[in-house]
């Protein structure tokens, strides 16, 4: 399994945090998911991405970025995507998203200890 | 059940973004983790916490902040609480943290739609 920790330049970069309800079912969103990040992958500005979904539905996905511009980009990607699937309304009952400059940073490791 | 999304004030704030591998078994981490957010909301500059955690023990926690002293203080307090309870090591594998400030936000609500 590749680690589910994304490698990350020093700062300055961008993160954008999205925090998601889904709706019930799955509706296509596995499939949708995966290629979304295979898509974002290939990204220009594309730095990397964690995410986690408990098993209450509530999901936190941060992705990293270059800059604002690759962000931007990105989502106009995934709005045309949307518009064309009608897909928002029938995964995500409710999102909030978050977009921030990353100033600093800082790890823990156990075996380091 | 209360709303698993902060509510917070327009930009600029600020999050840390919190992500880690937990190690087996919970080691007093359930409790931990509760007086966590409890302390945590009682901090000075506190404006809200997002958390999701996977069965495969991946989880990211990203705690909103008003700036960045509020931030540093808390990590005085998080850092003291480890250094009584030897925990970090207990309860984590591996952990990344990233602070980062908040420049816009926006939201979907598909009952809006």
């Amino acid at each position: 399994m590749p680690s589910p920790f994304a490698t990350l330049p020093a700062p300055p970069y961008y993160v954008v945090c999205f925090s998601s309800i889904r709706t019930e079912g799955d509706n296509g969103y596995g499939d949708m998911a995966e290629a979304m990040v295979d898509l974002a992958s290939r990204q220009p500005g594309f730095l990397g991405v964690e995410s986690a979904r408990g098993a209450d539905g509530f999901g936190i996905t941060n992705s990293y970025w270059a800059d604002e511009i690759s962000i931007r980009n990105w989502k106009k990607v995934v709005d045309h995507l949307a518009a064309q699937s009608q897909g928002r309304t029938e995964w995500y009952r409710h999102y909030e998203v978050r977009v921030a400059k990353v100033e600093r940073a800082y790890s823990f490791d156990k075996t380091e200890q």
